[in-house]
């Protein structure tokens, strides 16, 4: 249950063994466009350029910046942790005139806050991060994006660890945005996934990036084509993941967006409830909560590597942190995907269990009882 | 969580999935070789034949019964449930002689009372099972077979619901014993697994049997020839559910049979004690539980249907009834092969939510808490 | 290069792997309902009683004879090969009275001497096999069984070697047909695979079999339960084995049987004219050839053992001899289920190879460019 | 049997679909030292930084260049085609210095000229194809890189379409070389797999590259650290794909990388002795063939579509060509990896069938003779 690499369906994984398809071939042709098209729908798109690129979501961050600016072009990063501050890094390598805005530690940033910096500013691209893996913080997207229509500035997502689990959607103003396969898309780790708004096309069209491998413009001809059911050929891509990908994209779009999305909810207020129940602290502040994962500080003498080896041992994988002051201070419990009730029981168990056994005084079973009382209210 | 079949490993299932190896390969005679042998550590036999014959755990019963009688020899049934009774007609197509002992609804078996009979009686057979799936009950083999070592009676144990999950070893004074690989021994369906042991050995092969597929003459020589790392034929082995067994019989003994009976016993007490907790009723009496399954009644007023389809929508599969007059009045959680604390606690978390949503008044986390102390206290 | 089991197809091979579904459950008596359906499209037949039960093709061979005798019923066996002569074995447990008509070896039986035989000597049961894998000499079911029809004898054929790859229908008049699934089915071996028509079904419904396991009176309540879709227990089902089952039948009819039966032909027929070309004589006679496998000596002064371990090193395994006298003078190569012109060239390949290897005068690429034209002049 | 994808062991696809491990687990980091381990002796490295990095072989180039220049280095890109042709597109992006040195199409280059080029002309940087894709046509890289290690011009060899079925070290001389995990190294697609000398990583370590993904210094401290069986982040690693890597790995240095460079040949030299046979000619010159690929024209009235979905029918899928100006002239057979004997027959056999039907005079089978002659005198 660390924030990625998840636990996948059977049926994905099964995917990844299939004797691969020649990348010219018309089967993985169908394959890729129809991956493609429901690439778009997730993201909640109607129009724009989608990508299925191998590389890890690193990858994908290049993609979704190099592409959008000039040299030295003027650049926002709105960060809410620690893949926010990355971006900071990332820019600095293309621009002299990059801003970072951080809110304090587990607040939103403030959509009016940003509006009036926008406005005022003169930014070619701000970046936000959906929900900062780091720190569990959620920035209200919806809000934000809808300044960004009318404006010049491109809007980019990171929807590492949102999109697949969290309610997105390109339409409310975002440009560009982004994830990783192995996020709440459920795909075994190896793909850039994400989609570029007409505004951002007509942007990286006119700009040629510094870049090879993450060219969008020689990218756009290969996938325009694969939309079309044919193949082109820029870079072999990884044909197996891109069919688990399809497989996974049909078991999202079978589930349905909106009940995917409403499971995750609830999924993360049980755990959360059980985590208040058993007397620990959010790094996120009331509101600022993701549905895909819950970021919380041990208890004051609870040794992290500790209680992390005994929960394993206890039948749950969680993560360390990621902050840098506070690394050793605070857990992460992802949450996303294929999350059911009975990996929130088995979450809060090992919790409950392996803070005992670090001296923390528990009673067993609180945790769980709080969770069971959401999953029994909601029905799962 | 129904008592077999159960959920595998992944490593187990994945040999499901290799390309099948030529039965006269010298690849798969090692492999079946290797299995034979570990059948034999499993079994606790020091000598004997070990056998892995494709079929259902009926055919085990078939194998394990009609090569050790002749026409209307006299047989004893030890029957504690469905499965104990299952003998008795199978037996009375090969036998008129056919006796059952049959201890009231949960209870054990009295060894001594067995002794009497059997002292007495003369006896060419005597079947007990040893954990009875339809009703919880596990029968003390050990005391039972100890007076069978100097007896002509040839004791017959049907292991199906108990190796490889409880104690057991042939050489208390086991003759012939049998499981089927869907069970504890944590395989797909689909071979019946046994040892025989040198008593019956010399009985069958003085007795040809009326039945063919299940003659263990002809098998014993197919049989000992594989032992050898050689192949013979009689009937196509099912390839690759012995690949299976054998990746199974490996993660067994990597375990060690005494950690795996011990994280037996310590998951049937945590969720014995979560189901006390809830106030349900077991059909074992106190001493006659088995670890490998826990047999109960649901309350008064919870439709069995109902609450089945609940519970697995809850996330958790469990059995109804197999004893004919009350088989709607309780349920059954099947805890073998791979079980862990994580299944544990999804059961007993599906169970609360479920009898809840049946109108039963239940705190939900009472039975969660109490699991969680035994698996606390056990350190799993 | 065996016959069976043969290579499978992967999306066969990977239904193995699926986690096994309770053979309880809606998912799984759906499957098994839908294979049996589909093994009566295979068998050809319109009505009666299809059956796949756990064990191998020699328990298809109990089932189909155990059902329909009775203690001492006169029996005929039409034997072709080691196969046939098998029956002659498993009728002696149940039955005084049988006798075998053993036409020369290499030749197919003759119908009308079976009709003589039949109408004359009042027998209750005759059993043919239709492609003894032993010699390969297929016998003309279509014409004996026509006989059958109006007679009370039952007639049972073996359709080990030849069902899913030979022509053959239950509406011909037969009234037992079986296979397993490793041959022509293309399904890893641990299935027996059978069709039971009416003449038979009322006979068997009068007169209980001594065996327990392949009592199909018993068997037919689950089997009638499972094609209503519904879940029944007599004995678990080989649950993984059955989703494949369902897995390759589907592909057998997407293909289509005439279409599947042609390939088979073509493919017998590329393999046997480069055989012949290599100068190799075949033990079936002229117009006894199957379509799934092919049995020819080899030349005098090469030794079996170093022959197939060479062909196996140079990419093919074939199998040895069955026929006690001459089993170490002849080979055997199967091409059943999924051949293409890709196996055969292959086989051929490794024929000459490890002919010349082994001293015999061949030369290269004969019986290749012999095999090719066939391929060739059928598009294949 | 295009030039990659090719046909995967089932081992290596088998570890495709084996649960995600968390990329921080000591299993995974012990996985991923054991790769790169390996990957270091099929590189034939003594000493450097090994890699392997989600993304396609277009990655690999990124990595191999952009690393190791600086704004507008002086660059000689060796082009024996398609994709030599591609790294003077590539470094177009970060250089105006971007020389080309390409031999008449079919020819390798000449070393000495290489030489005298580099001796007087002031390279950084040298990029030479081992063997291009396109034209099937193999570089002296032995003898170019000789020269190399006592300059400072750094040698980038792209190995693609040879490490691992090509006779190649690090030690001739070289100080970069990558591949892309779906060619010779027999794993699905989706990794950038390589390895940097010291006189490289010396350079890189100075000189910060533009792009961010593909900077190597970011790298070095994650790679370096899972080198000591340790986990460190810049990307989450396609984890299944490395697990894979190092079945695949494991099975090369099995097999011996100096038998895996011999079967290549010989598979090689009995698929081209018999193109020669069927009288085709191919686009690479006597002496620079490749092993790992066979380029051909076809003859002249053959359409290309055509001819490639009659052989894809007939058993076998090649591919067209990529050389702008002809390529729709020829046809590309890929022979890395698992190849056997099975697939020079599949593959010799379809393209007398495919040559035959679309009208070239063809024997059918002569072809076959002269690949089987080649086979037999070296026991394959």
């Amino acid at each position: 249950m660390i924030p990625g690499p998840i636990e996948y369906e059977h049926d994905v994984l099964s995917a990844m063994s299939k004797p691969t398809y020649a990348h010219t071939s018309k089967e993985f042709s169908e394959i890729f466009k129809d991956a493609l098209e429901k690439t778009m729908i997730v993201f909640g798109a109607k129009e724009g350029l989608p990508y299925a690129i191998a590389g890890s979501g690193t990858l994908g961050m290049e993609i979704s910046t190099a592409n959008f600016i000039k040299k030295d072009s003027k650049v926002l990063v709105v960060s809410t942790g620690y893949f926010g501050d990355r971006f900071v890094d990332l820019f600095s390598r293309f621009s002299k005139n990059v801003e970072a805005y951080r809110p304090p530690l587990g607040s939103q940033a403030d959509p009016k806050q940003i509006y009036e910096k926008v406005s005022k500013g003169g930014y070619d691209l701000v970046t936000v991060t959906h929900v900062d893996t780091s720190s569990g913080v959620r920035n209200n997207i919806k809000e934000i994006a809808k300044f960004f229509r009318d404006l010049d500035t491109i809007l980019v997502v990171d929807g590492v660890c949102s999109i697949g689990g969290e309610d997105f959607s390109m339409e409310w103003g975002v440009d560009v945005a982004f994830t990783a396969s192995q996020k709440a898309l459920g795909v075994p780790p190896g793909l850039a996934v994400g989609v570029v708004g007409p505004k951002a096309i007509k942007f990286m069209e006119k700009n040629p990036p510094l870049t090879f491998y993450s060219d969008l413009r020689i990218w756009q001809n290969v996938l325009r084509t694969y939309m079309q059911g044919k193949a082109a050929y820029f870079a072999t891509p990884a044909v197996n993941l891109i069919v688990a990908l399809d497989v996974s994209l049909n078991m999202i779009l079978k589930e349905g967006i909106e009940n995917r999305i409403k499971r995750h909810q609830i999924m993360a207020e049980s755990i959360r409830v059980a985590i208040k129940e058993l007397g620990l602290k959010f790094i996120p502040k009331e509101g600022s909560y993701a549905n895909t994962i819950s970021v919380q500080y041990l208890p004051e003498n609870v040794k992290q590597t500790d209680f992390l080896s005994d929960a394993e041992r206890f039948g749950a994988v969680f993560a360390g942190g990621l902050i840098p002051d506070i690394k050793e201070k605070y857990f992460r419990i992802g949450h996303m995907g294929s999350i059911t009730s009975s990996e929130v029981l088995i979450a809060i168990g090992a919790v409950e269990r392996a803070l005992k056994k670090n001296g923390y005084k528990v009673e067993l079973g609180k945790g769980l009882s709080a969770a069971q009382e959401v999953l029994y209210k909601n029905s799962y």
